[in-house]
């Protein structure tokens, strides 16, 4: 193994979640630890302070402020949704890409997101290896819709998960304090891949959750999810239903784009609004029972306050051991989790190769979804539980958290 | 001071809160070990309950699952919104109360709500006294929306008001992350008093809050408030704005209904959706600029995980004082706090006469409210911080809450 000297820098990508600062902890305490790293920085905005030299100097930093970045939402250095063009097509931004690493010298390069960050980083590798520039890319996952292939699960999602179901069992509380007939419609993230809203089977394994469970792997029928809500109604005189943001009819549609359809033909013109409420809508139409719909919204992703400890934990170490394995002389891998066993929950942290991880969603096997919106199958349950265990928050300070204060000293442009 | 031997009854009315059950086990636990009170019930769905002689026989239930109602969300008794008759016009209701109370030997009456549920439980202890049943009533106030008259605060508001500021902390770490403009537009509870938005002013004081905060105490402009999130959009790129679902205009207008008569306008049909929503819609227009609408929904009521611990203690607290004062022979009042001191808080439960509690609302004061959507005055964190302090909530199984489980045993009619 050749001893390569210089920089580190993480950039991190894409919609934030409570664990994702708790990565970039990782990677900047094990990085400040290391002899050939000469600097650490934060890519203030991913890949657009790269290209813009716009650096976090994280050797500034007090170590106490780092560590709370363990229990701070979202991201501390800032995120970007921005998309390198081909470089067969134009390479410029690459080349300048490599400008940048050449003129700071670095040597070692994190990148933290989805599947579409781990292309990214993939790319940028390639493209640095045929230009002879040594730099050692590993990527940190990171993503609330658990969708990232090859690994059991990503950090964010054990986290909101605990909060779509804690959220879920003290709604269902407050939803059943009247004896009125109630139907309450809960949405939840996730645009393609349902294991968000599959949390929510969580809640109904409590008897404190939904009664109807939606996931975007089965395609969606209005009018058979209106006779599954009252069948429940019927019964129960209350209904709780979770839908996955992404459920979409066979044909491919949206929620609010069906429902626009159907609203062009009878009064002519479009209707606003997301998935839950046009489905409150649809319901108190047919029902004329009262209807809430509810979106757990950014909340389910910067909850850091119920944050899963070992969520947080294993965020954090997955920072720290993508610097390990660069140091080690890898590079072009992912971090990833490889799970031993469910009962006791057991993990290791592999290396993934990006080529594997990049680009490809993982969905919900279609085998632990029950039909007819009936939830999910102990096999799931089995699978997510182990993820949403213990506490892990900030301290209080005047009864509310006390986040982490970075001093944010910016490189000075050279 | 006469022995009045029988069995007590508790009636909870109103929207619920993450504390109204820690209120609940404070009445039930205190009567279970007083040797006056022969029985103790709970109405089920309160006065609903009580007109139905539907109860359950508070007696067989385990004390440890009565201890974790202090930390389990919502009325576990149910809840109830029915407002009696006017007595003097149709007097039948309360005949029949009177008559469920005799035939039970209900001599001990606590009754759980808002200003609405002070009236009701003055109006029964009238026809009572009229009627020469002596029952010994006392309210046991809870509200979310802090607008009982005379106490200090209200139990409800401070797990409350600790949910909207954490979570506002939480999102604006959240919608800080991307370099580029956005507005976030956060709807919260409260109807005429706007003590719950205000909260939003805590975490403003951290610096990781709202930019604007409107209260419905004062009239609601557009274009003011269109110019005011310009100055901030203009200055900082972001804005986050939290406003009461109560915001009305000073014609006495809320938000959607003057948003529907502008759509109408110019498009000649009407628009749904909450405050935020409309306002979000609005602003998008107005700004080209990404806007989300956020609503705290149920989540801020009912989210007794982030419950404090203040808040949690005084609501039990209120409780098995409503009984100790019942049983040393006070009857026709309402537990309330009386502060003593903000630093170091220091309250004591006096009693107040539910002719002064009922029917009145009690607003923020105009002079704590600064102009423009600017926020809260020192008068108010100092006020509100004591309430908000402390960690209060259920014990963890399998990740997620244990919230108490009742057997619910119906007491046999009679």
């Amino acid at each position: 193994m050749s001893k390569l000297v210089g920089a580190a820098l993480l950039g991190q990508s894409g919609g934030p979640t409570s664990v994702i600062n708790a990565s970039a902890a990782g990677v900047f305490i094990e990085a400040l630890g290391q002899e050939n790293i000469t600097n650490v920085y934060g890519a203030i905005h991913g890949i657009k302070g790269i290209l813009n030299e716009d650096f976090y100097d994280i050797g500034q930093e007090d170590m106490d402020e780092l560590l709370r970045l363990k229990n701070t939402p979202s991201s501390a250095i800032g995120s970007v949704r921005f998309k390198l063009k081909d470089p067969n097509v134009d390479s410029s931004e690459y080349e300048r890409l490599l400008e940048v690493f050449q003129k700071y010298n670095i040597r070692y390069f994190f990148y933290n997101g989805g599947n579409d960050s781990m292309d990214t980083c993939n790319k940028i590798s390639k493209f640095f290896k045929d230009h002879d520039f040594e730099c050692r890319v590993i990527g940190v996952p990171k993503t609330i819709d658990n969708d990232l292939n090859v690994t059991d699960h990503s950090p964010g999602y054990g986290s909101a998960a605990k909060y779509v179901a804690t959220s879920l069992m003290e709604l269902y509380h407050d939803a059943t304090v009247y004896d009125t007939k109630m139907i309450t419609v809960v949405e939840i993230m996730g645009r393609n891949a349902g294991w968000l809203t599959a949390a929510s089977a969580l809640a109904q394994s409590k008897g404190q959750g939904p009664d109807l469970i939606y996931l975007p792997e089965l395609p969606f029928d209005l009018d058979d999810f209106y006779t599954q809500v009252l069948d429940v109604l019927n019964t129960k005189g209350k209904v709780i239903v979770a839908v996955s943001e992404g459920i979409k009819t066979k044909e491919g549609k949206y929620i609010p784009e069906i429902y626009t359809d159907l609203k062009r033909d009878a009064f002519g013109h479009a209707q606003l609004g997301g998935t839950a409420q046009v489905l409150a809508q649809e319901l108190e139409r047919r029902t004329n029972v009262k209807v809430r719909a509810i979106e757990f919204s950014l909340l389910q992703r910067s909850a850091a306050h119920l944050a899963s400890k070992v969520d947080v934990e294993e965020a954090f170490n997955a920072g720290k051991e993508a610097v390990k394995a660069a140091i080690s002389g890898k590079t072009d891998f992912m971090v990833g989790f490889k799970r031993l066993s469910s009962k006791p929950y057991q993990m290791e942290y592999v290396l993934i190769p990006l080529d594997e991880a990049a680009n490809t969603e993982q969905k919900v096997p279609l085998e632990w979804i029950l039909p007819h919106g009936k939830g999910m199958t102990q096999e799931y349950i089995d699978y997510a539980l182990p993820l949403i265990q213990g506490d892990c928050k900030a301290e209080l300070e005047d009864g509310l958290p006390r986040f982490a204060k970075l001093k944010k000293v910016r490189v000075t442009k050279k």
